[in-house]
């Protein structure tokens, strides 16, 4: 396109127009109040505005409106365990009476005795034999109901409250401003799609059909004449680092255009995303709040956030730092 | 509850009096024209409107309203070959001449020399080693790309017309009844996620990340400092039998209220959808016409419809016998 410069000047100076307006329109509508005001809230409310206002030049058509979250640490807190693993030690110490070998093998044993250190010495491999052996063997409907009963009947271990309200509510707001917006929201989570799947439609509003996690095989199996879908022991996807976005192209068939999360099981995922044509979006969510959350950063034994956050800057990924960025962090007690 | 026979005849005829005014109300607004009128249709749209008239006894929530269909053979025609492997077959064609080895080496002599008996008889390896000949190392845009090209530049051996416009004209009626009705329609087929997704969107009106299928395994790499998903010669998931439940569960986590196949492939997913609790929908085409399609009904070599035909009336399953209950096959030429 031939152009001159005062074409060009004009252009600029109208899509800067159009910006500033649309960054005033966002503040003016109280959006987001959890967020305190600031570079970080600015970036996301200018994004979602300058890519879902029409005649905008960044405008994306509503199909493509994909916004992809990681959950532990991300979504709800992932401290102390990952509350998928609270749910499986559980697990193991209901059914222990029927396995009396339990109490002299690993992992078992280290559950039984409440030494997660001793677990977590068992790696990953221990992790997944002692999901294969709470999960396997149920039928995804019953699954379900027992996901759904722990939750209601257990609490957080620090502070009382249900696992389910142990959600971020700057996240809340997010996810129902991105909703409202016209995106389609996901998870995309390391941790099990069944274990995920009776609660995120009741706690986030995103059902069970835009969760993307880990898996175990199921098997397809007739019993008295019933078909029925059954866990194996086999693993079948972990939804970690290189596998988010294998996992997003696999179920969705789109790259994202905004994607959050806060380890460096995330990192693939916010590259893949941010490496697409046109706008995107990548958010880390570092835990720097050592009061009202917990401050473990980089540092934590679970989930690092290293790798990742070195390489926020040159991506252009919008870091949120809990503490300072987040006016509340849970929301209120029902 | 204690009830006096009275009560249940007033209940029961108010009910019947209520299914009576659905199905007038179906037939007196036009809807699905290009089915002849006819039990079949009767039973489609009074199955539509019971379960999405509030009120009705067997009313389903909105996100429960999930409608699944095979593909090859119950949306769009699949002889005289699977569509897609008139791709693979012409991609294995346009990619001989870096391969030599091929003039002398099955199944891939069998495709050059256009001997579809021979390439058949090498079986299911056989047609996997062509796809992962023709689908891996290429990354996934580049492979929509392809996918679309070829779709415009050929048309369909027997007709003339592009293959996309090959589709069932009952059928597109129907998706898109079912859409202004609220439910999700899904496509679960054995033919490939990546052939399918470039077009079902513009064809049948269902996105990509309603499009669940058979998939080679994809890789995560990054080349010039850009990430990129690239497909493996290794086959991930086959979308048929036992597997397309399976499959359901895993991406959608819903048990769907109607499914629709044609053929022993789809067996198990009217299984096991018209085996939940509440109203439950399943439906069958029989290839009968030989006149406007083929009639190959139970004896084709490729999706066979024999043990599912056999099991219909006692699952309730509706057949539906494309010579007589379709007044159209396909849509007009454009």
């Amino acid at each position: 396109m031939v152009q001159t410069i005062g074409q060009e000047d004009v252009m600029k100076k109208t899509i800067a127009g159009m910006l500033f307006f649309i960054t005033l329109n966002a503040f003016a509508q109280g959006l987001l109040p959890a967020w305190n005001e600031g570079p970080t809230k600015q970036a996301l409310l200018s994004f979602i505005d300058k890519t879902t206002t029409e005649g905008s030049p960044e405008f994306v058509p509503i199909p493509e409106r994909i916004a992809v979250f990681d959950n532990d640490g991300t979504l709800w807190s992932e401290q102390p365990i990952y509350v998928q693993i609270a749910f499986t030690f559980d697990r193991i110490k209901a059914l222990a009476p029927q396995h009396p070998e339990w109490k002299t093998t690993q992992p078992f044993k280290a559950v039984l005795e409440n030494d997660i250190k001793g677990v977590m010495a068992t790696g990953n491999k221990g992790l997944f034999e002692l999901i294969a052996a709470t999960h396997a063997g149920i039928d995804t409907e019953t699954f379900q109901s027992m996901v759904t009963h722990w939750l209601k009947t257990t609490p957080h271990p620090r502070t009382g409250r249900p696992y389910t309200e142990m959600v971020y509510q700057p996240m809340l707001e997010l996810l129902a401003h991105l909703e409202s917006r016209g995106y389609k929201t996901y998870i995309v989570s390391g941790g099990g799609i069944q274990f995920m799947r009776p609660w995120t439609e009741m706690v986030y509003g995103i059902p069970p059909e835009r969760v993307i996690g880990s898996s175990i095989k199921t098997k397809f199996e007739v019993v008295n004449g019933q078909p029925r879908l059954v866990g194996t022991p086999e693993i079948q996807f972990i939804d970690d680092g290189e596998n988010k976005p294998i996992g997003i192209q696999e179920r969705i068939g789109r790259r994202p255009v905004m994607a959050f999360g806060n380890s460096d099981g995330d990192l693939e995922m916010l590259w893949w995303t941010t490496a697409g044509k046109g706008p995107r979006f990548g958010m880390l969510i570092r835990h720097t709040d050592d009061v009202r959350e917990v401050a473990y950063d980089r540092k934590s034994s679970i989930g690092r956030l290293d790798k990742a956050l070195d390489m926020a800057p040159e991506k252009g990924w919008v870091v949120a730092d809990m503490k300072n960025d987040w006016k509340e962090i849970f929301p209120p007690k029902k």
